[in-house]
C-alpha cells in the first residue's frame, strides 16, 4: 500500500526510515508491503533519497488516488488540521503523531473519519513508541477506566532525573538537555508542564469518553523546583516527578491536571528515568497496569506509527471501534476543590503556627538545613483548605508540591 | 452477541463477572453487546446465578449457533483442544486464558482459525491482565523484536519478594503464598519455572515467528535460592528474579530460557514485585518497552479475556493478522553454549584457585559471611567454558545463578 508523509522532520523522516528498514518483517509477520510514494514539506531537502518524491503541493496527496494512507507528523494545529481533515474525506486513512492536533481537534477528526468509512490512528500521539492508546482502547475494553496517569514527558523528567541523580540544579539540567537536543531552544513547552497536558487531555478524552480540551487544565511545570526540594523528597522515600494525571470523581465530572508531584520510591514511576515516559492505567478489573518505554525520539515515535499504519493497511475494511464523545459542560473540576496532600518548604521555624493552622504534619529534613527553613508534609485536605491554611500560618512558603498518590 | 464459557473455575467465573459488571460500559464504549448464555462445567453449582445456563455437555455449546464466541479457561490440553478445535471449525471465534494450551498446540489452533475464518485470541495467556500480546502484534508491529524477557510467574515473584523485603526462607515464603491462595498444593509448575516456561516459548513464537515448544526449553526454578544468594545479591546493588527469556541469536537461533537471575536494581525489573508481572520487549526502533501489571488473578485475567472477546465481537469480519509459522528444525540455541555472567557461591576460602580457574572475578560480601564461604560475580563467558572453570576450580558450588543484563 502507499503512504504519504506530511512533514518531513524528526518523525517523518524516522517513518521513512522505519518503514525502509523493516519493509521485509513487516511483510512477514503482518502481511503488508508498505511504500512511501511522496512527502510533503515546504523545505528543499536536494540530498535526500527520497528528493524525487518530495512535493511543496499538498494536492500532490490529497488527489492521488494511489495513496491509501496518510501520515500526519507536521505538528501544529494548522495547517495539519485542514490537511488531516482533507485526507479523511477524501477516504484515506490517517495516522498521526501530532498531540496538539488530537487533544484539539480529536473529535472532530474521529467523527469525520467515521462518516468517510476510514480510520483515523495516534498511538504515537502520547507516549511516543510505547503502546498505550491501542492497550486501553482494546486490551482493556473489559474494565471500566476511573484513573490515568503518567510521566508523559521526556524532557522535563530527563532534567528531574538529573537534579536527582546528579546533583544538578534546574538551569545545569536545563542546559544539559538543550546541549543533547532533548530540549528547545524556547523549552516553555516541555518545562512548563503544556506537552504533558495535551497528552493528558487525549488520555482522558479516551478513558472517559468525552472530550477533554486544554483549555481550562491546571498545568504547573518545573522550572520552580529546587535541589533543596529535592533533598526533601528523599528524606521522604520520594523522588519528584511531573505527573500528569487524570481521575472520575463524583458527580459526573473528572480532575484532569499536571503538576509535580513527590513520588514514593515503592511507586512504579518513580523508577521511571531519564527521557523515558510511563502511563499507568487504573481499571476495575485489572487493577494497575503500567506502560513504560522512550516517549520520545524519531525512530521510537516512528516505529508507533507505523504500527498503526500496518493496521490501518493490514485491516483496510475494518473500521476501528474508538473515539470518543464531545465535550461536556461543566465536566472537569477545579484542583481546589479537591483533595490532596501537599509538601511545603518555607521560610520559617515557627513550628507552632504550622501545627496551629495544619493540624499535625510531618517534618522533613535535610543536610544544611538552615534554621530559618521548616519543610512539612499535610494531612490530605482540599487543596484549597490547604492554601487557606497556609495563608493562615502566616509563613512565606518557598515551595508547594502535592503528593502523588500512584 | 453471545458468549459461551467453558470452565467456571478462577477465571471463567471471572470472566462472567466482568461481562455483568461492565456490559452498560462496554457497550457505551465499543458498542457491543455480550450476553453469557451457556457456561460448561462438569461440576454442579446448585447456589450459582448462572444454574440456568450450566452445561456438563460441550454439544450443548457447539451446536448452538446462536453463540459466536467462546471463551475457554478450562486449563490444560485435554480436553481443551479438542474443544477449542471444533468450535473453530464450526466458525465461532474462541478466546483462550489458557497457556499450556496455546504453547503446546497455538501453531495449529492459529492455522485452524485462519482456514475457519475465525479468530483465536489469547490475551490472557501471558501475562493475565496485562496487555502484552496485543502491543507486541499491533503496536510494535513496525520494529523487528530480537530480545523479550520478563517476570512472568507472580507467585514465585511472591515468594522471592517475600525472601528479599522480610528475609523469610524459601520454605516460611511458599507457605505463606500457600495460606493466601497464591500457591498451590503442589507448587512446582510455579516455583519450578514451567508456567513461566509455556508463556515465554508464547511469547517467542509470537515475537519471533516460528512456534516454539516447551520441550527442550530449559528451565530452571527458585526453590533452590537461599537468604544467603538474596544477602550477596544485595551488595551486587541487584535482587534476586526469576526471569523468562527470549532472544533471537545468530544464524537463525533462538535462546529460550527460565531461570533465577541477579538483576540490577537500575533495571525497571527489579522493582517489579509481590504477585505483579512484567514483560520487557527489546524493539529495533523503539528500543526497550515494559508493560507491568497483575499477572494473575480472577478478574484481572478475566479481563484480558473480555477484551479479546470485545474485539471479536466489535470485529466479527475482521481476521486479526498475527500469528506465526511451524517449529524450525535446529532453532533454540543451547544454554551452555550462550554467553552469560555468573554469581558463584561456594564453599571455599581458595581466591588463588579460583582466580586461576576464572581469571579476574568481583568478589561479594555479606553480613555473617562464614570465612570459608565466598561469593563471586565471573566475567562474561560461554556458560560451559565457565561451568568448566568451576570444576578446573576444585570449589563446592553451593549456588549458581545468572546475571541478567536486563
Amino acid at each position: 500500500m502507499n503512504v504519504a508523509i506530511l512533514g518531513f522532520g524528526v518523525v517523518g523522516s524516522g517513518v521513512a526510515e522505519v518503514i525502509k528498514n523493516n519493509c521485509k518483517s513487516i511483510e512477514e509477520n503482518s502481511n503488508v508491503s508498505l511504500k512511501v510514494t511522496r512527502i510533503l514539506d515546504i523545505r528543499d531537502f536536494p540530498e535526500s533519497e527520497y528528493k524525487d518524491i518530495l512535493t511543496k503541493s499538498f494536492d500532490d496527496i490529497l488527489t492521488d488516488d494511489s495513496i491509501d494512507i496518510v501520515v500526519e507528523t507536521m505538528g501544529g494545529v494548522s495547517p495539519a488540521f485542514s490537511f488531516v481533515s482533507e485526507c479523511l474525506k477524501k477516504g484515506k486513512h490517517v495516522v498521526s503523531s501530532n498531540k496538539e492536533l488530537v487533544a484539539t481537534k480529536g473529535y472532530e477528526l474521529l467523527a469525520l473519519a467515521r462518516e468517510n468509512n476510514v480510520n483515523f490512528l495516534f498511538e504515537a500521539s502520547v507516549g511516543g513508541g510505547i503502546p498505550i492508546i491501542r492497550p486501553i482502547s482494546r486490551c482493556l475494553a473489559g474494565n471500566k477506566i476511573n484513573e490515568v496517569a503518567g510521566i508523559l514527558n521526556g524532557t522535563s523528567n530527563f532534567i528531574l532525573t538529573k537534579m536527582i541523580v546528579d546533583g544538578m540544579s534546574f538551569d545545569e539540567a536545563l542546559k544539559l538537555a538543550q546541549d543533547k537536543g532533548y530540549a528547545e531552544k524556547d523549552p516553555t513547552a516541555d518545562v512548563e508542564g503544556l506537552d504533558a497536558m495535551r497528552k493528558i487531555c487525549i488520555l482522558a478524552s479516551l478513558c472517559f469518553g468525552s472530550h477533554v480540551y486544554p483549555d481550562g487544565v491546571y498545568s504547573e511545570g518545573i522550572s520552580k523546583i529546587t535541589l533543596e526540594d529535592v533533598a526533601y523528597a528523599a528524606s521522604y522515600d520520594s523522588v519528584i516527578k511531573l505527573i500528569a494525571r487524570a481521575k472520575k470523581i463524583g458527580g459526573d465530572k473528572a480532575l484532569v491536571m499536571v503538576s509535580p508531584c513527590l513520588v514514593k520510591n515503592s511507586s512504579m514511576l518513580s523508577g521511571v528515568n531519564g527521557v523515558f515516559n510511563a502511563c499507568l492505567v487504573r481499571g476495575d478489573m485489572v487493577g494497575d497496569v503500567l506502560m513504560y518505554g522512550q516517549g520520545a525520539g524519531s525512530l521510537a515515535t516512528a516505529s508507533a506509527v507505523v504500527g498503526d499504519v500496518i493496521d490501518c493497511a493490514a485491516n483496510d475494511k475494518e473500521r476501528k471501534f474508538f473515539g470518543w464523545g464531545d465535550k461536556k459542560e461543566g465536566y472537569l473540576a477545579d484542583y481546589l476543590d479537591c483533595e490532596t496532600i501537599l509538601y511545603v518548604r518555607a521560610e520559617s521555624a515557627d513550628k507552632a503556627a504550622i501545627e496551629k493552622a495544619f493540624g499535625s504534619v510531618e517534618y522533613l529534613t535535610r543536610e544544611n538545613q538552615p534554621a530559618n527553613e521548616i519543610a512539612f508534609i499535610t494531612a490530605a485536605a482540599k487543596e484549597k483548605d490547604l492554601r487557606c491554611a497556609l495563608e493562615k500560618a502566616g509563613i512565606n512558603a518557598l515551595s508547594v508540591i502535592k503528593v502523588s498518590d500512584y
